[in-house]
């Protein structure tokens, strides 16, 4: 059963604070063992990875062969419904005309005295996605996390995934292929994440690495950044609804769960100023989750994890939304399109009944990949920007040297940094 | 003396290969001290940071005061030179005209069917500016990090900076004043990172925290990353300078040398297709050194670190420059507008003879906070977008959600998500 807090009750703030600090992840030691591996990749490149896969993912690597064939791909096709494949497909274009838009403008001007300053934004060479395996392999994330880079112009996109028992699931090689991904690699864990990094004699080095992962992935991206860029370490996935007194308890409490069953450190809050609202809520995800496949997954997040907040009135809601900055939000109310311009901290805002949050992971065109465990209040979902990066011109003539170099001479001064003036006056005779 | 490669040479593939893998900083072993450092922070507030800037500054910041009070900002800038003061004010006004033109626009269309999408860009509420103390603390750098913060809309800029013996710079002060720093604490080290991020009873929690620092800074600041964001971690400067013979070796020397005497670990190289034109500006930079305040420094990291390339023709500079991916980047050749479209890793880039790199230090209006150490192959400068993020938002009526609800109904039950299908079926009656 989840907490219940409101704003009426006295320890509200207190209670509201420690709800905040909430931790949801057991940290794990593992940082250690992925430098080991990391190590050992480096030292040894294919010949490691050979080893870390028979170990982990219980197959021989090198008799498969690392990279997945055409023909693999070909077949996973086979696989896959025909209206699987038109779902994919929908998704795929959907996210690729939205990301589209997001491609930033160079720029280009001249200042009043003459000097041309601007910057041009280029595509990031060669990434590479990693793709968690088992229950976690999901195709949407393929899409999300490849179709912004090939948006930017990324020449080549190098993903990995590993095999548990040899195996791949059929969509997620689909995806790949719909999204554009250049090459597969049947491999996972610390040990693919090395790979990617510094390059083996089958695997390319590569100079970003985005996607998904558990603690060892996680720990391993953390260790590679600087050698490669990273994206960044997304946590248990998290919904705050806003709903208010008018809405079928049902469709709210259907939403609650779909977040529920993503994992047990899953959270789900729901945020209304009806408390018998609320109680028929919670008594609609009681209901329904006695339906679900996923019901253990789901009970334990919303019981250990979700929560009900009573606020007086909606007007309470944006500095609470802000203070929790939830990486999902639905303003289910009429009133979202006054609540939105007040509230600064969420990753992706569905506004209204009809934008249950599911159509945002899968067919919305938005990207899904969002910033978790309050994260929002410094940092964006993915996209486009995450691939590109910006390169500042800057350019003086004689006239703009003169006119600019003597304060730049007297900072440098001021700085003690002589021979940064001497680079100017040398220029001016001075 | 600085290390001589030329592409003519039959080792040259492997000798820039090594020369790209060369290591400038020593890795320090400070993570466990700082960890010790956070969590005295966390549990004792104030008085942890009393303890700690008695022992590493050698005052007392409780009889001091925390807080840097409007008085000593007065004073300050009494203690500064008109020139200064002018010269600061300039280079304000000119990276604040600058990245103005950074701020990025929201979105919001309708699709094709009906789908409403869009985005909103918020500022960070409020932010943390790590300045240091000592040799490198400079106001220039205090004007780089807090003006795009400022120009984003950030509501509160809480600067920290160590007082060594008590003492502060009074160009720092001026120039925080000036770049419009709502707070300053005279707390410095991994425990002014740690007060940032946790908060005590006199510094405030922020949501980010930038600016350079020394191994413990950089250290605290990926200990506290995920709490709080953090831009990125700096490593010693270090410029390439492409140059054709036509060049004046004094300048090309002198510019050189500016990077060099930043820090024994910074790095100079030179790009040019003229071996007697190079021969001339090693020759110029060996006569310079002998009349530089700083010539310990930067013969160190000229002999260290230096490196003249040199190439068959300037045609071969552009795939080079890619693989050094330079924080700066000097074309001091008429073929600049011919060679800067071939590019595409490098920070920033300083285009013909009159375009010295120190006027981007100081004046030129963008920002000099740069990606080093080969990063510019997958990062940007800091910049207005440092300091914002972007919500998506979608919205869907009863219409649209019957038009793409069976999409992401069939792509979760691909996923075995059943409870993300239900959240979109219940309300499609299905």
């Amino acid at each position: 059963m989840a907490a219940t807090l409101s704003t009426a009750d006295e320890g509200f703030e207190a209670a509201f604070a420690a709800f905040l600090e909430t931790k949801r992840e057991a940290s794990q030691e593992v940082d250690d063992i992925v430098r080991e591996i990391i190590a050992r990749v480096r030292r040894e490149g294919d010949a490691a990875l050979a080893g870390y896969t028979q170990r982990f993912d219980r197959f021989d690597v090198t008799a498969a062969g690392m990279r997945v064939t055409r023909a693999e791909i070909e077949a996973a096709y086979g696989a896959c419904s025909p209206e699987t494949l038109d779902a994919l497909r929908l998704a795929h274009e959907r996210i690729r005309t939205h990301h589209a838009r997001q491609l930033p403008q160079d720029a280009q001007y001249t200042d009043p005295i003459g000097v041309e300053l601007g910057w041009r934004w280029t595509a990031v060479s060669t990434v590479g996605l990693y793709v968690p395996g088992g229950m976690a392999s999901y195709p949407s994330s393929v899409l999300m996390n490849a179709v912004p880079a090939k948006v930017a112009g990324v020449e080549r996109v190098v993903m990995v995934v590993p095999a548990p028992d040899g195996r791949l699931n059929p969509l997620v090689l689909v995806a790949a292929d719909i999204a554009g991904v250049d090459e597969i690699f049947r491999i996972g864990g610390a040990q693919a994440v090395a790979a990617l990094a510094y390059g083996t004699e089958t695997v390319p080095a590569v100079d970003k690495i985005v996607g998904p992962g558990n603690a060892y992935v996680a720990a391993a991206k953390r260790q590679v950044f600087g050698r490669v860029g990273i994206d960044m370490i997304a946590g248990p996935s998290e919904v705050l609804v806003v709903a208010d007194r008018d809405n079928d308890p049902g469709w709210i409490a259907a939403d609650l769960l779909a977040q529920a069953e993503h994992d047990t450190a899953a959270q789900s809050i729901l945020m209304t100023e009806d408390a018998d609202f609320a109680h028929a809520v919670v008594e609609a995800v009681e209901r329904q989750l006695r339906q679900l496949s996923r019901a253990d997954i789901a009970s334990a997040s919303w019981r250990d994890f979700g929560a009900v907040i009573l606020v007086g009135s909606l007007d309470e809601a944006p500095s609470l939304i802000d203070r929790i900055a939830p990486e999902h939000l639905e303003l289910a109310t009429v009133r979202a399109d006054d609540l939105l311009p007040k509230i600064r901290n969420a990753g992706a805002v569905f506004l209204g009944r009809h934008t249950p949050e599911a159509i945002g992971d899968y067919v919305g065109g938005s990207n899904h990949v969002l910033p978790t465990a309050r994260s929002a209040r410094f940092s964006s979902g993915l996209s486009v920007l995450d691939f590109v990066k910006r390169m500042s011109t800057l350019r003086l003539g004689p006239e703009q040297l003169r006119a600019l170099g003597p304060a730049a001479i007297a900072l440098a001064a001021a700085e003690g940094l002589e021979a940064h003036g001497r680079s100017v006056s040398i220029r001016l005779n001075m």
